[in-house]
Parts: structure tokens; C-alpha cells; sequence
């Protein structure tokens, strides 16, 4: 999959994509966006690519005769108001429509001057269009493959044992809330629910007093498996599309007391945010590379879980920041404060290891379907992705440059995660912001 | 809510009606099927009611101009492949329509004689047609209210409380999953997954040995909330459509492997099957009952989960029942053996509680989501509705009538639930079957 998209000497006709922190011509991620002028976002809403700060119009181009073959069915597919349907042609198509954007946005391409005609049609300024969640989410699995995070937190509930007997067999994962998934920018409010610290003696309803931001990586998936028939490890790559951002926010006092003996239900449930872009497979390929070697004395994967190709390559070197930045901060023109650094390779999981064990019992994903990673940590407190961990459940405050301090988020903090993917020989790429801002209840 | 429409001295044109145990014409419940002579079953598929051994087709009726007024609002809504544009509507269009049918299929209506002379294009043999899952299920939530099983289960793992400290506070739940929901009669296939049984060092990945039914009770959720705006417990009625069953299928020896720490996952989404039926809450209104009297030192529920209209009539009285007819049993022409009764009174939560609990953090609960109400068991080994209650996890052995005897399930097994809600006065209504049988891995 690295071909003539990934030359790093090719740049484009879109001035501000070249050296663009995210998304130079060479990344090129789907997204759902309205354009602007629109009373009615949703009854307009229709793919894009993301080109350096433009949004190019997939169904403005597609009208504009500029697709053929496969890539105009992908086109096809992705004009209208989600993406589930581009996310059911499998990879080909998608594909193909990436090397005929490339084509049309490179300042070289065989079609440039075509599409240079139509720019006024094609693309859109980024900062003028409403971006949406990308796909009709149909099933949101949460792993937990980030294993420093698993350890930060099962620390808690056995010193001994943190991580349990089944984390380096079973690739943990819980269903999450599809309904309530948000995008990137929309406010997050700080949801009410039944708490009860321990030094109480029962319960109260009231706003949640110790919110989170978790930082995790979203798998977006397609086309998916039909129910009875799991997907082999090795065929797991047809089923990913790409990756973007997910902030699983979290209610720490309410999952804490709620989750005996099921799960965490509504201390998430309130609202996850996705980041608008999907990173596609294809434009991540260069940024592939072996699954760290587990430590000694760690099991084998089983063999649904194992295939030597994944082992090889199957891994992403994507570097993962979360910052925070408070109404004060912004007040007074400060930048946001990076919490941690971590990044995929602090994953025990592939995600080929993920789609495997989904579906190993026969149950089907579908296109459109989401997955979180579980929030990924570093090793050391500099890497540790939510506040729960660096304030250990509260009991640390971390100071800000602001002077202000935090152990859990603050009406008007906001939360924002960034990626970059870098390799020598290669042009950078970025997921795009996820960002979310923490309203009163 | 109690009419002409539960007046037992009323019966049907539709012979069949009179008498029926599940379907009289007090009932009407609503589904989705496809008529008979249909090679494509999903592109014909449209909404009905059942009437004795009949479905009633509410796109023919609507297109005869059976409809008038909001009942023909109801009726259009419900024309297409599944249900979810009736559940948005809210109950006034659903009553509407009810009352209209009602009328049309009663043997001394206003409009008997228009329905009689139609009968031949409205009215469809029902063992011919296709059912389907009554709705697109986007979201589908496990509660865990049937406190005699939580009581059981808890058993095994805290002997001494084995509730845990939250059960009487918070309605437990987790999010469960949507995309593998199947229709009554269909088979299910034993999954595969991750087991490991205590006495073995590591856990292999094979066909699960503690194949499992859960008797629950399904009920199907409409229009909803907008996500941040909770539903208040006095407004929850107006978001409930009816109930069926739900089979929530369980894969023990998966389950217990995976659980640690975020809950079941893999061990329950390899298919959970639903009755296609939905008895509406117009229908079950004669059965509404107080809510059981909580024992003496039990908790008050919480404000957003106490309304005194709910306690007072907020439960359902209806008996239930869970049958196994094995192979076997099968060829030598041998009924289904009852293996438990219990009932909707020995849950410790009301439906009401359950809606506003899933959206007292801001969680939006959409047209067409479905709930589960955990499985019902009764107080006493008569009552336990799932077989791992009764096998004590597989170290008990249960003799049927065939001479067989059964821990978990075997290939072949069905599974059957059984429902009938009856009060002196009132003509008693069923669920309809849930049925599913176990075909091998």
C-alpha cells in the first residue's frame, strides 16, 4: 500500500497543504461535512477530504464528472450524509477514490488543471463548514488495550495483581453508547448521576464531581462480517478503514459506584467525542511496524489472535499528545497545556487482534462501527492519558501554567487531543483536533 | 388507558381471535413481517398486527383507506421495514390506531363490514409469513433488575452480600449488543470464544461449554430524549412502546473468563434473539399492578427514581415461563418441558425506573432502542430462569421427561418463553413464543 501517494516530493495546488501539520496532500482523511451557506446542515451534509485548511467536496466533484471507475463508486458512496456506505464497498474502492483526489490536488497530476478550473466548487474553507460525526454509528466497542492505563487503574483495586489473569490472553473490551457520540467542537455536559464516595454513607443524584477526559484512539470499521462467520486475524485488514479520535469522557464517581458487577454504563454513557476525520489505512501505511515484543515471561497470543503478518506490521507509530486548556487560560490568550505524551505503540493489542476477537464468537460488525483503543498511556506519569491517573483518583493536584490546579475537569476546561505520524522519508500526517469543551450541568 | 378496547364482552370477525391465549382482539400487538409469496423479504416487509392465527396488514389497510386522523399517521409510519418512525410518533398516534383496528376488527364495529369485504387483501395466515426484529435496534441496554438472579449470581462470588452495596440504589445495567439481535426461530449457533475453567492453567479457544438462555423481558423504547435533557420518571410512560421477550443468550464459561474488569462482552453478543410481537402498553394497561412492596430496611429510591403514580401502578402482573424441548424430546413427539415460572413482579426496578435511570446522566435513548430487564427469576429453584441457576454453574443436574438430563444446553435444544398477563375481568393476553434453537458451532 505505499505507492505514488506517499512520495514525500509531490505537493499540491492547495498552497496551505504543503508542510500542513495535519493533513498535507499526502494524508487526504474522510470526513462528513456541511458546507457553508447552510440552514439545514444535515439535509445538505456530504463527504470530504480534508486538503490542508480545505475541505474537498466529494459530491461536488463527483457531480462535476471528475471520478471514474471504482473511485466514482466510491464518490457515489460517500455523498450523502454519512459515510456508512463508502465504509460498506470495502478497501478497493476507497482506494482507488484516494489515488484520483491525489491525482486532481497534486500540483502535477495528470488532472490538475481540470480540477484547478473548478476549485471554486470543490473546495470549501475548512473553518467555515460543520463537521459531523462520519458514519451512523451502529455498535461502539471500547477495548482497553492501553496496558499502563489498565495498570494505573487495576492498581487500585488489586495492588497485587493489577492487571488481573485474563489482560495479556483476552483483549479486553466492554460495548459502549453509540447514541450519545458527538463531534469534535460540540460542549460536553457535565452529566448529573448517582455518586457515593466512600466516606459516604449512601448515595446521591447530583453533577458528576469528578470528570475526565480518556484519550483514545477510534478504529472506524467496514464492511464487516455477517452474524455466525468471524473474521480470520488475517482478513481483519479489509474491515479497518482508519483511525481518528475518541474522548471517552468519563464520570469517575459515577462509574465507580455503578459499575459493580456489569461494567461501566452511565459514567460514559453521557457523551463521547469523535474527532470528524477518519485517517484512512491507506494514508497510514507508511507509519506501520512490528507489534512490540511482549515482555518476557508473557503468553503467546492464542492462534484466532496470532498471524505473523500483523506481528510484522500490524502496529502504528503515531505519537498522541492531551492538553488542556481552562476558561482562564483562554482568557488571557494562553495555549493549551499538554497533560501527556503517550502513543499506539503503548497498545498490548493490534487492532487486527480487536476486529479478530470480536467477531470470534460470531458476532458481526457492521459498516460504520466504532472502536475505542482504551485510553493510552505512557509508562511514566508523563504519559498517563486521563486525569484519573495523574491525580490518582483525585488525591494530586496538578498545578497549570495558568497558576490554577486540577485533579478532575472544571466547568469551561477543554480537552483536546493531537496525533502525528512521522518516518524518515516521509511527510508527517495528523488526525485533525479533537476537541471538547466541559458546559455546566 | 383502560377503554373500549379491553371490554371482554367484544370479540372478532377473525374467529380465531376468540379465545386465542395470546392474540385475542384486546391484544393487537405490533410487528413486522413479510406476506407470504415473497422471494425478498426485506424489501416487502411491513408493519402488522396479530389477531389469533392472523397478521393483520396496516400497509394494505392504509392503502384501502381503512385509516383516518392519526391512526392513519400511525398507520403510514408503520408501513415500511421496521418500526422506529411509529415509536417516534409518541403514544397518541399508536393509541389511535389501536382503537381504529380495534374497530375494524370487532365483530360489531362502525367499520366491521368495509373490514370484512377486504379481508382477503388485509388479513395474512400468519404461520406463513416471515416475522423480523420489530425495529433497527441502535442501541440495546441489559438492566439487571430480576433480583432473585442477581441474587443468585451474586452468590457465587460474594456469598456473604451477594447483591453488593449498590443494587438497591442504582438499576444496574450495561450496554449490551444491538447488531447481532435476531427474531424468534431463528437458530442460534453455539459461539466460540476464549474459556478457561478454574482447574486449568491457561484458557483455550474452542465452542463454548455452558451454553445458556436468559429469560428476560424485552421492552421496545420510542420516542426519546435529546442527548443532555434527561427523561423525569412522571414523563417516562410516554417513551415506552410495549414488551416482548428477549432472550439474552449467554455463553457461561466466556463470560466468566472475560468479565474482569468491565463485564460481559463476547460471552453475550454472539446473538441475542427477541419475540417479534410488541404488546403495546395500551394492551397491558389492565395489568398494571403496584409496585412489590420493597422489604422492611430496604432504600428509598432516590428522588429521580421515585414517583408515587409509579409505585402505585408502575409494575406489570405478568406470568412467565421458560421451556426446553430437547432433540429427543422433539422426535418422540414430546411437548416442551416447563423449566421455570416466574414473573414480571419479581423484578426490583419498574420500567419507569429504568428510563430514567438510562437518562439521568443526559444518555439519549433513541426511537426503536430496546431494553432488557435482566433475567426473572422467582425466589425459589421453581422460578430460576436461566440455567445456570439451575445447575448451580454446571454442578447440577437437571432430568427432563425425556429421561435426558441437562447442565447448560446442548446442539438441538430450543429454548421457549412464554408470557400470559390475566386479571379477573379481562380477557388474558400472551407475548407470543420466543423461540430459538442451538445449532452446532
Amino acid at each position: 500500500m505505499i505507492d505514488e501517494t506517499h512520495d514525500p516530493k509531490r505537493v499540491s495546488w492547495v498552497a496551505s497543504a504543503n508542510g500542513h501539520v495535519d493533513f498535507p496532500l499526502q494524508n487526504l482523511p474522510l470526513g462528513v461535512f456541511s458546507p457553508p451557506g447552510n440552514n439545514v446542515p444535515d439535509a445538505k451534509a456530504r463527504g470530504g477530504m480534508a486538503i490542508g485548511d480545505k475541505i474537498f467536496d466529494l459530491k461536488a466533484a463527483l457531480a462535476a464528472g471528475l471520478f471514474s471507475g471504482e473511485a466514482e463508486t466510491a464518490a457515489k458512496a460517500a455523498s450523502g450524509g454519512s459515510l456508512n456506505r463508502l465504509m460498506a464497498l470495502g478497501s478497493a474502492p476507497r482506494r482507488a477514490l484516494r489515488r484520483q483526489v491525489f491525482d486532481l490536488l497534486a500540483s502535477d497530476g495528470t488532472n490538475t488543471a481540470k480540477a484547478r478550473n473548478l476549485a471554486g466548487g470543490i473546495l470549501h474553507d475548512a473553518n467555515v463548514c460543520a463537521m459531523q460525526v462520519p458514519a451512523q454509528v451502529a455498535s461502539f466497542t471500547d477495548f482497553f488495550a492501553g496496558i499502563h492505563h489498565a495498570t494505573n487503574g487495576g492498581r487500585r483495586r488489586n495492588p497485587n495483581d493489577p492487571l488481573g489473569p485474563n489482560y495479556k490472553y483476552v483483549p479486553v473490551a466492554y460495548h459502549s453508547r453509540a447514541s450519545s457520540l458527538q463531534v469534535s467542537g460540540q460542549p460536553i455536559r457535565r452529566p448529573s448521576g448517582q455518586r457515593k464516595l466512600p466516606e459516604e454513607n449512601a448515595p446521591t443524584y447530583g453533577p458528576c464531581r469528578k470528570l475526565d477526559y480518556e484519550l483514545e484512539v477510534a478504529i472506524w470499521l467496514g464492511p464487516g462480517n455477517r452474524q455466525g462467520e468471524p473474521i480470520p486475524i488475517a482478513e481483519a485488514a479489509e474491515h479497518i478503514v482508519g483511525l481518528g479520535f475518541v474522548n471517552d469522557w468519563s464520570a469517575r464517581d459515577i462509574q465507580q459506584w455503578e459499575s459493580a458487577p456489569l461494567g461501566p454504563f452511565l459514567g460514559k454513557s453521557f457523551g463521547s467525542t469523535v474527532s470528524p476525520w477518519i485517517v484512512t489505512m491507506e494514508a497510514l501505511a507508511p507509519f506501520r511496524v512490528a507489534q512490540p515484543r511482549r515482555p518476557a515471561g508473557d503468553p503467546r497470543p492464542l492462534d484466532y489472535l496470532w498471524d505473523e503478518a500483523d506481528q510484522r506490521r500490524g502496529a502504528f507509530d503515531i505519537a498522541l499528545e492531551a492538553l488542556v486548556l481552562t476558561e482562564k487560560m483562554r482568557a488571557a490568550g494562553q495555549p493549551p497545556h499538554r497533560m501527556s505524551r503517550s502513543g499506539t505503540l503503548d497498545l498490548y493489542w493490534t487492532i487486527a487482534q480487536m476486529v479478530a476477537h470480536q467477531t470470534c464468537n460470531g458476532c458481526n460488525i457492521e459498516p460504520g462501527d466504532l472502536f475505542g483503543t482504551g485510553t493510552i498511556s505512557g509508562p511514566t506519569p508523563e504519559g498517563w492519558g486521563s486525569l484519573s491517573e495523574l491525580s490518582q483518583d483525585g488525591q494530586k493536584s496538578n498545578t497549570l501554567p495558568s497558576g490554577e490546579s486540577r485533579t478532575f475537569l472544571e466547568d469551561g476546561d477543554e480537552a483536546i487531543f493531537r496525533a502525528r505520524a512521522s518516518r524518515a522519508g516521509y511527510v508527517s500526517i495528523g488526525f485533525g483536533e479533537c476537541r471538547g469543551r466541559v458546559a455546566a450541568a
